[in-house]
């Protein structure tokens, strides 16, 4: 994860209502929820590398573009506003004049973001009523970031938030998840969204290469389902005053967005195991490691052995995906598969060593809601081999029977 | 599918019996079956892409480099002999020749295939046993094609097989599914096994190319769960004899797998529900309507939609499945979803009308087992726009609790 080890960093309470000026609230009717966060400053985002980008996100990266700043973000769940035309264009616009008018914060200055079903044109009038009575109860209270990441759930089953101080510097988060999730983020580009506050003083280039980072180590390496949604957004609004080195800022980023990165996949629809995968790859690059990792916690194979708590059929599956994706960045036709361990909380067992499946192991590993599963993979002796070791950790959880009845609305 | 129209094509019992001078056999022993085809001729065979190659397709793939030629093929069910290092290719190597000794063929013409698990040692032993009883029952009756076809089955509920006459000549398939099912083959290169037999006069650069066009249209156009197997093999073995056009050959060939292709999909693993996808793109390649109509299919959500019967929330989920992977391979940077059509065998139901979802429609047509989606997009007016209508079918299956159930070995 290359994260400084000397940089020091402390967990704090409030989300983003910890970094100051800071306010924000949220609230929920039936299954539509509506956020408001107040706080001005230089902004950039990262967005879903889907084509068929839905109309929050195009409003908002226009608007980053435009001004490179946030006064506001207004967010709601229950519609995507995705595959909506014009009429979705227009609603988008007018969720941000409605934040506008309620916080008194020029529109060209308010973000946009949408999470919930996609082809469904937003309730305009029922988001009319709720910025009313959420801008009346904006707060810099650790509650007001809970709310607003409540307001922001799906199938969610828990708010996901957390803030960090690292230095003189404080980052707060709130983040949503829990289906749709395979999110390919790239700059001036999850329907995972994020939005992330901080007082660093840094230049705009900075940001953008610190969110970059930090995203390619965190949401772009969970995996709920593998289908990429049309609505990912990350936002990184920072509001000045505290100085501190760019090589502590990219660790706290890059711990806060882990943290964040794997709450989600924890909380992964129908999920009843959280699943950290991490391959260490001698002979090929980092991107043939990181594409393995993934690939691996998007088999559904793979995932369904570890719901069985099957770690023998779970070995078999997790070789033929490393043999799916190897060479997608290289021009490698072979690989070993040189180790594999399971970890639960307690105990661990090895399952491949030196190349070879071990006869017996034991089964109870697979009990625990956390598994890790460490694997070593060499490329053998190739032309033009890349001599470093490329290391690379995902994150996802296994298929349930959940998971389907959550989709098929039989839940 | 580009079959030519006017090629009478009629459909025969006896699958691979069918063809003149091929005798077969099968049978199994709780879950481990084998197979004997016996029908010597010119042979091509396609391989999964899967750098993770079992043990009997790196020996097979070497028999037709070396021969070009196969004699007998012997194929086991119950275990993939993948992964299964030196001892697994000493197995691979005891099959051929337990096989060459019981049919008194030379061992350099039988070809090796397994069906699975990955990672165990097959049991010689149990397969020493079966080849004796096998060889002795070996016949060139329909009950022979179907004895082999059921032999190689492993989650498949029911034999998959196929015989047709296109003019004088026969072409004759058995396959088997029915998980780990997204075959990527190549040349010289599904766990999907076909073991195609003909008595058309051809020469081994027209039987490789009219295999590998048949493949790309049939079995590499199916997907059950996205997983790539490591032992996804077709083989094609010409008897010769029957004068053909190539053209005709082709379209039989691609009749033939197309068929078999669809009754993998039909039968994956859990499955409820078999889904047609119908492309039609305009402005980019076929390899772009293809990959679009393969994803949509591999799509957890989508599928978890179609088991629900849930038009509305299907209809989404497709959209964003379309954005994630357009442009793949174009430049392509937007895409219009012109009209979506599910149809039923009774009724259809048009979802989307000129870029615009339609706000209501029925949804009896899901109550079906068969569901076609007929899909028209456009990427716009790009630089570099492709002029031509690229269309492509893929087939798949709906993602049901049984699906994770089997995998997860709680059925």
């Amino acid at each position: 994860m290359r994260i400084a080890t000397n940089t020091k960093i402390e967990e704090l309470r409030g989300g983003i209502c910890a970094v100051p000026g800071v306010r924000a609230y949220g609230l929920r009717e039936n299954n539509k929820g509506l956020a408001l966060i107040e706080g001005k400053g230089k902004a950039v985002g990262m967005f879903t590398k889907n084509k068929m980008k839905a109309a929050p996100l195009i409003f908002t990266q226009r608007l980053l573009l435009e001004t490179g700043r946030i006064g506001a973000i207004i967010a709601n769940s229950g519609c995507a506003n995705s595959f909506t035309g014009e009429e979705g264009m227009r609603n988008a616009n007018r969720m941000a004049e409605l934040a506008s008018a309620a916080l008194g914060i020029d529109k060209s200055e308010v973000a946009v973001a949408s999470t919930g079903p996609i082809g469904k044109q937003l309730d305009i009038g029922m988001i009319e009523r709720q910025v009313q009575e959420v801008a009346k109860r904006l707060t810099s209270d650790p509650e007001g970031s809970t709310a607003a990441a409540k307001a922001i759930m799906t199938t969610d089953t828990f708010p996901k938030e957390l803030a960090i101080k690292v230095g003189d510097v404080t980052i707060g988060g709130i983040a949503k998840g829990s289906g749709m999730i395979y999110p390919h983020l790239h700059l001036a580009t999850a329907t995972m969204l994020a939005f992330i506050y901080t007082d660093a003083e840094l230049d705009v280039g900075t940001m953008r290469t610190c969110l970059k980072d930090a995203c390619d180590n965190s949401f772009n390496m969970i995996v709920v389902d593998g289908d990429m949604s049309t609505n990912d957004m990350v936002l990184l609004v920072s509001r000045g005053g505290e100085a501190i080195s760019e090589e502590d800022f990219k660790a706290g980023l890059n711990y806060l967005c882990k943290a964040l990165a794997k709450m989600i996949a924890r909380d992964g629809e129908g999920a009843t195991k959280f699943i950290e995968v991490n391959v260490s790859l001698r002979g090929a690059p980092v991107e043939d490691a990181k594409l393995i990792a993934r690939e691996i916690l998007r088999s559904p194979l793979v995932k369904s052995a570890i719901f069985g708590e099957r770690i023998d059929l779970a070995c078999g599956r997790i070789i033929a995906a490393i043999g799916s994706c190897i060479g997608t960045n290289t021009s490698s036709n072979s690989i070993e598969v040189v180790s594999m361990k399971f970890r639960g909380k307690e105990r661990e067992v090895e399952v491949v060593r030196n190349g070879r499946i071990l006869s017996t192991w034991n089964r109870e590993v697979m009990k625990g809601k956390e598994i890790a599963i460490d694997i070593v993979l060499d490329v053998g002796e190739e032309e033009g081999k890349v001599e470093e070791e490329a290391t690379a950790t995902a994150w996802g959880c296994d298929l349930s029977c959940d998971y389907v009845m959550l989709n098929a609305s039989m839940l």
